[in-house]
């Protein structure tokens, strides 16, 4: 893989997801800004679909060695990916069933939290059913980091699935950071705050993090 | 693995997903039955919660051979586990760049359409926000399933991904379904309804179709 290129928005948190992925395997990359907001939505943009007609973020663009052009989307597909190509460092265990386990608890937020907060649907809350995205976003934020504390803390050590990091670090650190924008009290969810904790002590997660990105306008 | 156990519904298409899985790798399975509706939905109750905080199908439990007792919920997460302990039929094409196209489309599905018109979240856009469930489960789909089309149309064979079975089909086959449900005119989805068929041919896809499972209660 050279000459990677990832299409992200500093605040979407499948981009980040990403850049922590890249990050953690020392892959150096492109950052191509597309902004979520701008131009009614440069993710809408004709280009922007024709590169991923789900009109998500984040995209990666890669070369391989023969020239051929690779494209790939959906943040947990890409981890995979990465984690198939350059296995080391980890970032998954590696025995079998805590793999399995680190792929649900990351699930549990690329399914089962984020997609009903993302950009489009609080939009579709707001504009077309008239109610409150951001009640709305609060809510499902709170009900899934119960279920994700439930389920981490009889897997977690200094990391959600023991002492390695594994995509279930890297889905929850950039939800904690949405929750709270949605004023979530995150009191409840002590060994999910360690654990975050613990991850912003890593380099990747450090160079990862929203304000670091060269389109932030943090406020 | 042994004794395994499957909490299903028959509707649930993530429980459907994990059905095909088991049937197509040939492990047999006692069927759960945990109703979304009755009781005010068996799945909130504080005996499933135990088994999966999160309060969504399917979870499946199992024993290994020294007795240990395992359990694993989010259906993507549960099919990896399959996949990597029974890899033979195959449910991930074998280059790596197809395997991380093949988790792309499952996940266009998985996180990008399914979870956006689950019974949680369509209960709520009824019960609190007082607007058109059906409508609003309608809009996804047919958001996600255009998007859908055009990602498949240069991977697909007879499947999704070239002429094997992937996990994308799995995911594609239970969405279709909930698209008509939901009144989705599927016609401008030409690629998806062919793929479709071929899996119906199939008999793991005919053994997981919800009519066929105990529970089923077709109108």
């Amino acid at each position: 893989m050279k000459a990677l290129r990832l299409h992200s928005y500093w605040r979407s948190s499948a981009s980040w997801r990403v850049r922590v992925g890249l990050h953690f395997k020392g892959l150096p990359f492109e950052y191509v800004a597309v902004h979520l907001l701008k131009d009614g939505g440069q993710h809408h943009s004709e280009a922007y679909r024709a590169l991923n007609p789900m009109r998500t973020l984040p995209t990666l663009e890669w070369t391989e060695e023969d020239g051929s052009q690779r494209r790939l989307s959906q943040s947990l597909a890409i981890l995979e990916y990465l984690e198939a190509r350059f296995p080391a460092p980890a970032l998954l265990p590696k025995d079998t069933y805590l793999q399995a386990k680190a792929r649900m608890l990351a699930e549990m937020v690329n399914s089962g939290i984020q997609p009903l907060q993302n950009l489009s649907v609080m939009q579709r809350i707001k504009s077309e059913l008239k109610a409150d995205d951001k009640a709305w976003s609060a809510y499902w934020n709170a009900r899934g980091l119960e279920a994700l504390e439930a389920a981490v803390k009889p897997l977690a050590g200094r990391y959600s699935v023991g002492d390695e990091v594994s995509f279930a670090d890297i889905c929850l650190v950039p939800q904690l950071y949405g929750a709270r924008r949605f004023g979530v009290d995150l009191t409840p969810y002590p060994t999910l705050l360690r654990i975050e904790a613990a991850c912003n002590e890593l380099p990747a997660f450090q160079a990862a993090h929203p304000d670091r990105q060269p389109d932030a306008a943090p406020a």
